[in-house]
């Protein structure tokens, strides 16, 4: 039987982090290719081709100069011959390069391959959803796509930190190697089925981290900060059960669920950007640029798409705390509303815990 | 119809924060009598009696200097004479105070009466199990006792700073009642039927505290404080999924669950206990005295007297981070292996997801 191959789309510090772990994992195993190409945009580094010197030194001296891959991470500047052969396609680029590659792509790849989207964010669709990134992939690539979300992870896992990783999956054949090829001794990887709760959740919680972030701007108690996960938490559920019903509830206790949402509101981009907003009063246009370079601000974009799909639906009521940051954002509401909204939330919310699908 | 009188029995920073809002929620009320009596255990306070301070400066200023008691607090040194004509009689003192109180009241309350106990803690029965302390309180005063639990309240109730506290009612007739005299525009309360699950989560928690509070002294990252709430919240569901059934899965998502729990992982006494314990090496029995004078080390007492259930019905496999939080106090286990118990830790727990009484 033919090995199963897997290569990695992107050399960023999470991609070249990612590649450490399914790397060393692949080695001397039984069924999974030894050798795993990495499609490496070409760059010129210090005189020299950036392919070049991640085959010759095993260092991507530009995006991760401090840790070594291993060897068998194959650094190629090609996108179609990295995944032409690939079983597992890993895409780990940024969103707004999604597009162009899966058009390279198309009909360049096994008809049989699975890809695994690592990619944050998500598309505006034309009917005002969201389109999550592993549908894109999906509808452009014509395959399915799984994937794997986790908090800071490319930081964490660098560091042989503990993390937690939940991985959505969408065809039961790949749960046990998606688990096995991301794994560590320090990265603790789940697979479960439902891959659209995975990637709705690591969405949302951005919103909930920037209502975090604005309670710390206002330098509020831990009590407020307490009250905004635990409604969060709530909308979050609900928001799924509405817009992505079938969903199950156990996903939400995985770490892309409880964990991701409760650390993202004491350490996150979103809630640090929100912080700032609210401290200095300058546009959010302006504080990203500087904060957050070269991300874009997920909790006030997140919050407007979303705001988008509950008014189309009429459900602004029932997420008074996704509402009330949205309109915290576009300087509608005044701050103090956060806590008005934590306070006067309605409890009619528990629906969604009756009827989740366990 | 006869008013509803209410009284107080206590008279420390909790009780005189309560008092406070209950006073003023009683104030012009159709159905609740405006005078609230409170027992105060009588002292001197600079040659003047405890007691006759407070009905004439309506200051307690023995425990709660800086505040103002509405005029309609009525100090009073006799518990007997202060609970006897009430309806709903609030505990507010030391768990230590708790039987000696019931004993004396015993036989001298209204039948009818209906107690709240605003008391942290629990005792440890014959049988091995927990003894709530409303459990106490019902068994020795034969009348029902609900219970109001919350994180940090005295202080920010009285800076009204947000805060949200759970009610666990065991009589229907006093939802509204309770809700209404506890209140404020600062201060959330949900009443819920499920007391016994309001008031074992309020204790819990302290355990995953505590493993926070070693996470901060041996100074992880944030994704593993993420993975101890998540593991520990999955614990709380399973231990009181198998000690007491019949709980419903909404209750944890009230500010006794979610709220409290995150917040204490974040801010309390048991996380500081904690995080001195790892960074000192000193044993807990002295840094208790030093850290938390006057309050019982609850993560420890509580790891210990669970632990004690789980080893009894041989379940310490399926609860490794209670179990882990107890032999790190006993010296049994290493620092280390909490990290090792998160990575471990297997997800046949989601079990309680699916039984739950929803």
């Amino acid at each position: 039987m033919d090995k199963i191959m897997i290569c990695i789309i992107g050399s960023g510090n999470w991609a070249t982090t990612i590649a450490r772990n399914v790397g060393r994992n692949v080695m001397n195993s039984q069924t999974l290719d030894e050798k795993v190409p990495m499609y490496v945009y070409e760059e010129i580094v210090d005189g020299r081709k950036l392919t070049e010197i991640i085959n010759t030194t095993h260092i991507n001296a530009k995006y991760m100069p401090n840790f070594e891959l291993p060897p068998n991470i194959v650094a190629v500047d090609d996108i179609v011959a990295t995944a032409r052969d690939a079983d597992i396609i890993i895409f780990a680029i940024p969103p707004t390069f999604v597009s162009s590659c899966c058009k390279t792509l198309l009909g360049k790849v096994k008809p049989t391959a699975h890809a695994v989207s690592l990619i944050k964010g998500f598309e505006r669709g034309d009917d005002g959803q969201f389109v999550l990134i592993s549908q894109i992939i999906m509808r452009q690539l014509k395959i399915p796509c799984s994937v794997l979300v986790g908090c800071n992870l490319p930081y964490e896992l660098a560091h042989d930190h503990f993390a937690e990783g939940t991985v959505g999956c969408r065809d039961q054949k790949y749960y046990r190697v998606l688990h096995d090829i991301f794994k560590s001794p320090t990265f603790r990887v789940v697979v479960t089925e439902d891959a659209d709760c995975v990637e709705i959740c690591s969405t949302l919680r951005n919103i909930i981290a920037f209502a975090a972030g604005c309670s710390d701007g206002m330098e509020l108690n831990e009590n407020t900060k307490g009250g905004i996960i635990r409604r969060g938490f709530l909308e979050m559920l609900q928001f799924v059960d509405v817009f992505y019903p079938g969903c199950r509830m156990g996903t939400f206790f995985e770490s892309c669920g409880i964990s991701d949402l409760v650390t993202s509101c004491y350490a996150n981009r979103n809630r640090k950007l929100a912080e700032a907003f609210v401290k200095t009063g300058k546009p959010l246009s302006e504080l990203e640029h500087i904060l957050i370079p070269g991300h874009e601000p997920l909790g006030p974009v997140t919050a407007e798409l979303v705001h988008h799909m509950l008014k189309k639906k009429g459900l602004e009521d029932k997420f008074p705390l996704f509402t009330c940051v949205y309109r915290i954002c576009t300087g509608d509401y005044p701050l103090h509303r956060l806590v008005e909204t934590l306070i006067k939330a309605r409890e009619d919310i528990f629906h969604p815990l009756h009827t989740f699908q366990l």
